[in-house]
């Protein structure tokens, strides 16, 4: 939300350098995408956006700054997309136009995700997706790009490389570790195996939770809880996800068939991502494995598992219906299990703790992470980043993905791992990062335009902070329009003045205050007019406000913005 | 929120019921207070409030419903005060003038903290403190109460004891043990000897973490930790805390005289309890070990501890200024070490974070509960939980303190341990418990009054739904006036219509959508007044507001209050 002056114009990198633009997900989780400048080529890394919190009321999404994108789109040679989770892809439908919709690179679940949230927007071009493999190699400009599959919570993941004249920019992408008490897989091997051979110039790399120390728990632990929790419930069961969490969704669906239960689909983006699944044959599935949920009822409940969304609390959703009983079919009984198979993204304490209060209140017994091993973060730990620092061996290292706080820790851990401190930048959004001839970097002075975008409505527009401010006091005070008709010959009021206000307390059951605010106004505005001739209104409505906002003030201590509306006739 | 019809008449115990009414602190975290009556007498325990959360916009402090003691003031004996936590005595000031000012009764550092918040408020009458000694035993009314010393995380915290005829009516306050490897303290066993030859015949316990396994991390490790951080760092600490962490700031105080040290106190909630703690001896400290903020830079930056208030990303307490760069003496360096004393309060997370990234940006060290035991609950886990139902072993049981869901687990967890499970009761807010001769547990189908009471500014009122809806509303959508001056004799508008709107997007920005809604004005107003003579203002009104909104949800998808001004001339 920092402003800057006009934007200043950044100079071309020279043929010697190489470009590193972290455009979003820098200084926040959320909004990822990064540019890669190499002569007369741009790569762009990613295109997400990031769902609006307190400080913007009324927004959408923030969307990454693609002005710099947008002024140099002859030389994008492609959006190269790490994979389907919208702080990755959610961007796209807005951004792709603006930056003259250059093909799409991305592996065939990610590419069919992409092709699905396109058709819920009327755009003009259809986005162009070119499907690759992981081990394809593509020459796009001047560059050779390759990929590389990495472990994270959505199929086909993976990390990409662009090869330059100094060595690779390796991006991980959002990456953990399938470790085994602390040993990778060997598929993980297998796939950084690929780096015993390659120099690696540069490294940008997922940094969410490499504060935390150890290991995460790998997803393999949730899937032998699950599937214990799967064969062993007798009554019904509830698992509550995100539906982002397609790998989990797929092998609850293949433990339920292995032990001849049915699945309930209750919600339309988890409908959405198993049919996906389906289709492209990451999952096979018997047709009369899932049921309705108006047919559940013919099943007894020990051979029902429901798959709901609404684990973060959300007040539309199937979970929350559930809890405050206004689900169309489904009614808790004491003999349910809930299986809430997912973390409490910071924000949602409440609304969370709101849903187990209404979901335990009906008796059913609920099973939440705290306890047992049914959530585990798509993010490695410190000791997960040390394993994949080791194998990448980067020269420079950029940590992206991240507040500030988190870079910096990720920061410190590459230079423990070997890396030059001098070599390590903590880019913030719009950074421009220069690495010269392979052998320096250096942050710019400069920065490409930095402007906080966002989403409202329909609307894409830059971020206003006269707007916030105005939301924030009117969610908190109120307002109070004051309205007084004023005879233009006389200077006196016509009638006694209006005062109508909404979120702002007690006028209306305090008629006291109503009267005493009414002689404030009349005296303020027939003091303005007292020579109606010389009159000015815009000063007579200014002494007005200010009036009417310092009593109020002092008799509730309130703040409501007040309007002033005087009609002189 | 919910509301009740015109308060029924709660009909008065029966002589062999002892009644427990918990009035808040049972669907929440806060405003605990509850009343126990028995006979002729009313007794209470706490008197707390909560600090406003996201669906109280606006709101200061929400309260218990106390209208059940006020239709009952000559009965009340006491307020009976555990601890000197704000969610435990924070609406006394509010409330005790309504109850009839009854004498308070609690320990010496409590009673010192609660007279000196009533020196803040302009109140009539002082408040009638009577302080007592942990093994004191009381006469009030027919009753004998007594008190038991509990660990928390200030001094002086208390259990209560009501002595009935039918056994003894047990309330824990906040608690946790002081456990060494899950054995708890000496002074624990020998203040929790006295159930030993007890009949207990109600526990009222707190439930805060009893959801969380195992044992808690006890405050000693918590000093351990804090202790070698203060005699190993070489540059200058900064730790941040918990004003009300009253017993590690005493512990801080005296770890830094044993090593020679300096304290700077800045934030002044701190300098308030660690001179009360010094004025009753709690703690004993040289003058010169505190030093004011301003000479702080007489001494070298390895013997300077500063103790600074704002570890929850308070906007305006110490730390927030220090991180942004604002503090009046304070600036960082890469050399100072900022320990981060506490937990992340649910809902701070975000302010927390950008407090953090401030921080870290001026490339100070930052250590945080994740990594090093520097922080620990005040509120015991389940098997702290399961050692104290194990000593006091009542007949009934009432879990208090926590949202719905903590209580729940709480009364599961009393039935493991013995209690039957016809003897436990969940309380709601307001709920009135009945236990009939010793013998039998009843929550009635009748409820104290329980709307949500809550303070905004200096007026304590019945919170409104509506009012919250509207500010809701304002804080996403803004609002907008429209104003139309319409000539009574031709029912034609005198002049442009005006259109004033706040915390609404693109209106001024977007002279098309301006003149359009204009137009939809102009129009709807003279449709309205096309027969002058019968025109209804209040119709015409409500007919331009519904076609302004329609209009602008329909162009902008945006949902701002319309209010429809119409002078008619």
């Amino acid at each position: 939300m920092r402003k800057q002056g006009p934007a200043a114009v950044v100079p071309p990198p020279a043929d010697d350098v190489v470009r590193i633009i972290p455009l979003g997900g820098v200084e926040e989780i959320g909004r990822n995408m990064t540019a890669i400048e190499i002569g007369n080529d741009i790569f762009i890394l990613d295109c997400g956006f990031a769902f609006s919190e307190d400080d913007t009321p009324g927004i959408d999404y923030i969307l990454p700054n693609t002005g710099y994108l947008e002024e140099r789109r002859d030389k994008i040679r492609g959006l190269l997309i790490s994979h389907g989770h919208l702080d990755h892809i959610g961007g796209i439908p807005y951004i792709l136009d603006r930056i003259g919709n250059p093909p799409i690179y991305t592996r065939k679940l990610t590419g069919m995700m992409i092709k699905k949230r396109q058709e819920e927007f009327a755009l003009t071009a259809p986005a162009m997706i070119r499907e690759v493999e992981a081990d394809e190699v593509l020459k796009l400009g001047a560059a050779t790009v390759r990929f590389f599959g990495v472990t994270h919570t959505v199929p086909d993941s993976m990390g990409i490389i662009i090869e330059t004249a100094w060595g690779d920019v390796v991006f991980t992408g959002d990456i953990k570790l399938n470790h085994e008490g602390g040993e990778p897989s060997d598929e993980e091997k297998r796939e950084f195996g690929i780096f015993k051979n390659r120099k690696v110039l540069a490294l940008l790399m997922d940094s969410t939770n490499v504060w935390q120390p150890g290991f995460s728990i790998p997803e393999s632990n949730v899937y032998r809880t699950l599937e214990a929790l799967i064969k062993e419930t007798t009554g019904r069961l509830i698992i509550a996800m995100f539906a982002s969490h397609l790998e989990r969704l797929i092998r609850v669906v293949h433990f339920a068939e292995s032990y001849g239960k049915k699945i309930v689909i209750d919600g339309r983006s988890m409908r959405t991502n198993i049919e996906i699944a389906r289709e492209i044959g990451l999952i096979k599935y018997k047709d009369d494995t899932v049921v309705a949920v108006e047919n559940m009822n013919q099943y007894p409940p020990e051979r029902l598992i429901i798959l709901a969304t609404g684990a973060q609390g959300d007040e539309f959703a199937s979970l929350a219906r559930i809890g405050n009983k206004t689900h169309k079919h489904i009614r808790l009984t004491p003999e349910d299990t809930i299986i809430l198979s997912s973390s409490v993204i910071p924000g949602n304490e409440r609304a969370v703790q709101k849903l187990k209060d209404n979901l335990s209140r009906q008796g059913a017994h609920i099973i939440t992470y705290h306890a047992s091993d049914v959530h585990a973060s798509g993010h490695g730990n410190r000791e997960e980043a040390v394993w994949i620092h080791k194998q990448i061996k980067p020269k420079f290292f950029v940590p992206v993905h991240g507040y500030h706080y988190m870079l910096r820790i990720h920061g410190d851990l590459a230079v423990e791992m070997g890396v030059e401190k001098g070599n390590v930048v903590i880019p913030d959004n719009s950074s421009i990062i220069d690495i010269k001839a392979g052998e320096k970097i250096v942050k710019q002075s400069f920065k490409a335009p930095s402007e906080t975008r966002v989403v409202e409505g329909q609307t894409v527009s830059e971020l206003s902070d006269v707007l916030m401010r105005d939301r924030k006091a009117l969610g908190q005070e109120g307002f109070c329009v004051v309205v007084a008709t004023v005879d233009r010959r006389t200077g006196k009021l016509h009638k006694s003045p209006d005062i109508i206000s909404r979120g702002f307390v007690y006028l209306r059951d305090n008629k006291d205050l109503m009267d005493q605010t009414r002689l404030i106004i009349r005296k303020s505005v027939e003091d303005s007019m007292h020579n109606p001739r010389g009159a000015d209104l815009d000063i007579a409505r200014d002494d007005l406000a200010e009036a009417v906002a310092r009593f109020l003030l002092q008799r509730t201590q309130k703040r409501p913005i007040v309007i002033p509306v005087i009609v002189s006739i």
